[in-house]
């Protein structure tokens, strides 16, 4: 295989890490709408230990595990903006926008 | 569903993701070779772009595109680290440690 072929070949696997990635984030909002309704916490810190164990068990490479964890960390960040918005905003995780950083701007 | 079930779901799906990932780990890993037996370089912007268009256009969402560029911004910066090693140190991308983190501590 040459350059070209691996190219065609990592495009195909973002097109499946997209949907994945979609499909995680459903999940999430669809926790974030059954937290709203318990007033149960957004950010869960042995809920995300148990993510990482889980990640980090299904590791077999070539990624390192440290990588991985970097990799996690963002998408764990990504998820819990998801799920904040659909607690607080019921529902706008779906706009282009991102309302979570207009009302956190002085944080950052 | 409740949240027991959905947690399930997405410790799923982390499973596939992490599959993915380290497949397309292997991708750049490969790259990394033949760009080595070419003298070509790591970065390449065009390509990167190309990249980031192509997952905008995959996207369905709920993930909003900025979500999702966040999450792929750290991929591919992984990624290039990952080739950067298999470049420079012939292959030791598969060992726990960064060997680039040490190469490039000062930077830090």
């Amino acid at each position: 295989m040459d350059i070209a072929d691996w190219r065609r070949r990592i495009d195909e696997l973002d097109q499946k890490l997209v949907a994945l990635l979609n499909e995680r984030a459903a999940a999430a909002q669809a926790i974030g709408r059954l937290k709203r309704q318990t007033d149960m916490p957004i950010y869960e810190p042995d809920r995300e230990k148990e993510i990482f164990r889980n990640i980090r068990r299904a590791n077999q490479g070539p990624l390192p595990d440290r990588e991985l964890v970097q990799l996690y960390e963002r998408i764990i960040d990504v998820m819990r903006k998801i799920q904040r918005v659909q607690i607080d905003g019921g529902g706008q995780a779906t706009t282009p926008a991102r309302p979570t950083e207009i009302e956190a701007e002085s944080e950052e």
